[in-house]
């Protein structure tokens, strides 16, 4: 198994912001697994999505069962091979798993930020991660690699940093959230931000932390993340306890579980609410929102991706209805107009936007193959 | 314009329930329109959905602008016309919109009923709507009819009293919930539920209301009444305010409203938890994951389905994701298994749920003509 080590690097240098405003001090988590080559071209990043973390492959030598989010996609000899690869995570600005975000010190107030951590953008992440390429001696990706939230970021840095990267492996993404999609994000957020103990975002001081909304939110979440299909299949109907003592099983009750799914959906909520940050969660769903390339070409998304310079593979799951298919399908236009490259495999799988994060075959070799088509392409020996 | 008048009707006689527990000395809120015929032929009854009542049609003659849910459909001349037939709508017990419910005194107790309210099933108000049909003199309806959970109820009573009804209307209904609609309900009561204010359910006493969970609830269900389609074209990404200031216009805010579709889920929320009550919430969403005619025939919908002896119309819409026409599918196939009557329409609709309270021409002239139908074989002059 592939020991990860996780690493920090401070930023002095203040960051300019979308929104106006600029973060300075602030620190990224990250990890790197392989061997940067001696002509820095077999760098991959990695951009994660709403809840994960630079925590992306392996496991931490003390935690060996803290095995990272992409582990069956990334290591030595999986579909990103990391014995050719040089692969970095890191954990966005913001976000609760190391990287500066709402809990830590604001070094203007000496106070945790709260609700006044600047709002973040997509393009903000990638101007961030630019950055830590930078730092790390890294002027091209040979690939930048997300899903959902994460494919967002990849299709970005393609349009911020086109001379920065070759390839862009964007999966189960959009170019921007429908409105289906914001509204869910939108009572997610106000299920966290009218929780008592959201304190209006500065519940740090108050030891308290808003666990209801939480729960709610990732239990909506959750519901938009598995497709009805494998809902019907994994739940169904079936009761949490099966019951003989009258015809139907029910306990008729309106608060206790009774169906599995309710059982299922507690579960993850409870289990959120105990690690992940509200403020985080707010700004996450907030960058979502935001996203939007064509918005300053009149949504027109073939202007918009015209910048973009590198090869793309694409990748979207059929019984996503969260970024379903139509979405990427929207993507691969827009760079045809632009005459780019493309690959674009439609997967069809039942498990709705979560496939993204599972095994399956197809997808697995679709993304071996394109990357052992970039490995071929590489320098072995490392001399520009 | 049909001038309605709310009546009601006490009940003293304990009503069995489902659950095993009974409930004694309730009421029931009440609207008829039209005139029964002297052989009682021509009565119809109509069943409401979750946030309905039984103010169906016209409006009251000191509130003008109080129009029943389903005006739109019944009334003099409509699709099911108040000249021929005589309709019947009920407010639901643990409704809160007249009918007995939670925030009504238990006479057990002398205090509210709050969460002792006992939970109620689809078949338990049936139970209850035939006894004021026996109340009102009429021994079989001429339809019953209703959509979504009112839809369920045309179904039920159709197996509990096949005698009693010669045809059943069941617009955009499905034949149970599948796991998605239990796990969206499942979130709202939570949301409910972890309301500090909802005080386990007796929160009549403490002088407040559970409005945060209630406008959660709101949200939520809202999108799901909505298709993908009809949110998109409505809303897309529209800002709530054109601002010209910069490219994008977007305020870089975590919590203020900032697109259209968030503005509109936070007044329907609002609106909402201004008038409905939350016990009700919890009620009416659990005998929704409850229905299932098929549990005790260990899920053979077309052996649970061989009671009915009525005649069937089911309309369902393209859109409706909430009870898609696979679902009015599975109940045609049932029926057409025991060899009823079945008419079915799948109206290409645009607006998702919402559609079957909606003008659409083709789903009103269907309806039409099955009540047109209906009409000519009642004996005009009354006699039997």
């Amino acid at each position: 198994m592939l020991i990860a080590e996780s690493q920090s690097m401070l930023f002095e240098a203040p960051l300019p912001l979308q929104s106006g405003a600029s973060i300075r001090g602030y620190s990224l988590s990250y990890e790197t697994y392989g061997t940067l080559n001696a002509d820095q071209s077999n760098a991959v990043l990695i951009c994660h999505a709403l809840n994960a973390s630079h925590h992306v492959a392996g496991v931490y030598a003390d935690q060996p069962n803290n095995t990272g989010w992409w582990d069956n996609m990334i290591g030595p000899g999986k579909s990103l091979d990391t014995d050719r690869f040089f692969v970095i995570g890191v954990n966005n600005l913001g976000s609760c798993f190391g990287s500066t975000g709402p809990m830590h010190v604001n070094p203007e107030t000496g106070r945790e930020y709260g609700a006044d951590f600047p709002v973040i953008t997509v393009e903000d992440w990638v101007n961030a991660q630019a950055r830590l390429l930078d730092a790390l001696g890294i002027e091209q990706l040979a690939a930048v690699m997300g899903g959902s939230l994460g494919g967002m970021q990849a299709l970005s840095w393609t349009l911020q940093y086109p001379e920065r990267v070759k390839h862009a492996v964007v999966v189960a993404s959009a170019p921007n959230l429908n409105a289906e999609n914001i509204a869910f994000n939108e009572v997610a957020r106000r299920a966290i931000v009218t929780d008592p103990d959201f304190h209006n975002g500065h519940f740090y001081a108050q030891g308290v932390v808003p666990k209801r909304g939480l729960r709610i939110a990732r239990m909506i979440g959750h519901i938009t993340y598995l497709s009805d299909d494998v809902m019907n299949e994994k739940f169904g109907r079936e009761l949490r306890q099966a019951v003989t003592d009258n015809a139907t099983g029910y306990k008729y009750s309106t608060q206790d579980v009774e169906f599995q799914i309710e059982s299922y959906l507690r579960y993850q909520g409870d289990k959120f609410s105990e690690y992940f940050d509200a403020n985080t969660y707010l700004l996450i769903t907030r960058a979502l929102d935001y996203f939007d390339p064509a918005r300053a070409f009149g949504g027109n998304l073939s202007e918009a991706l015209a910048r973009a310079r590198c090869k793309f593979l694409l990748v979207s799951f059929s019984t996503d209805w969260r970024f379903s298919p139509a979405r990427s399908r929207e993507m691969v236009k827009a760079l045809l107009d632009n005459h780019r490259d493309v690959s674009y495999a439609e997967i069809d799988a039942p498990h709705g936007h979560d496939a993204f994060l599972l095994d399956d075959a197809r997808y697995m070799n679709v993304v071996r193959s394109y990357f052992e088509n970039i490995a071929r392409g590489l320098n072995p020996g490392g001399a520009a």
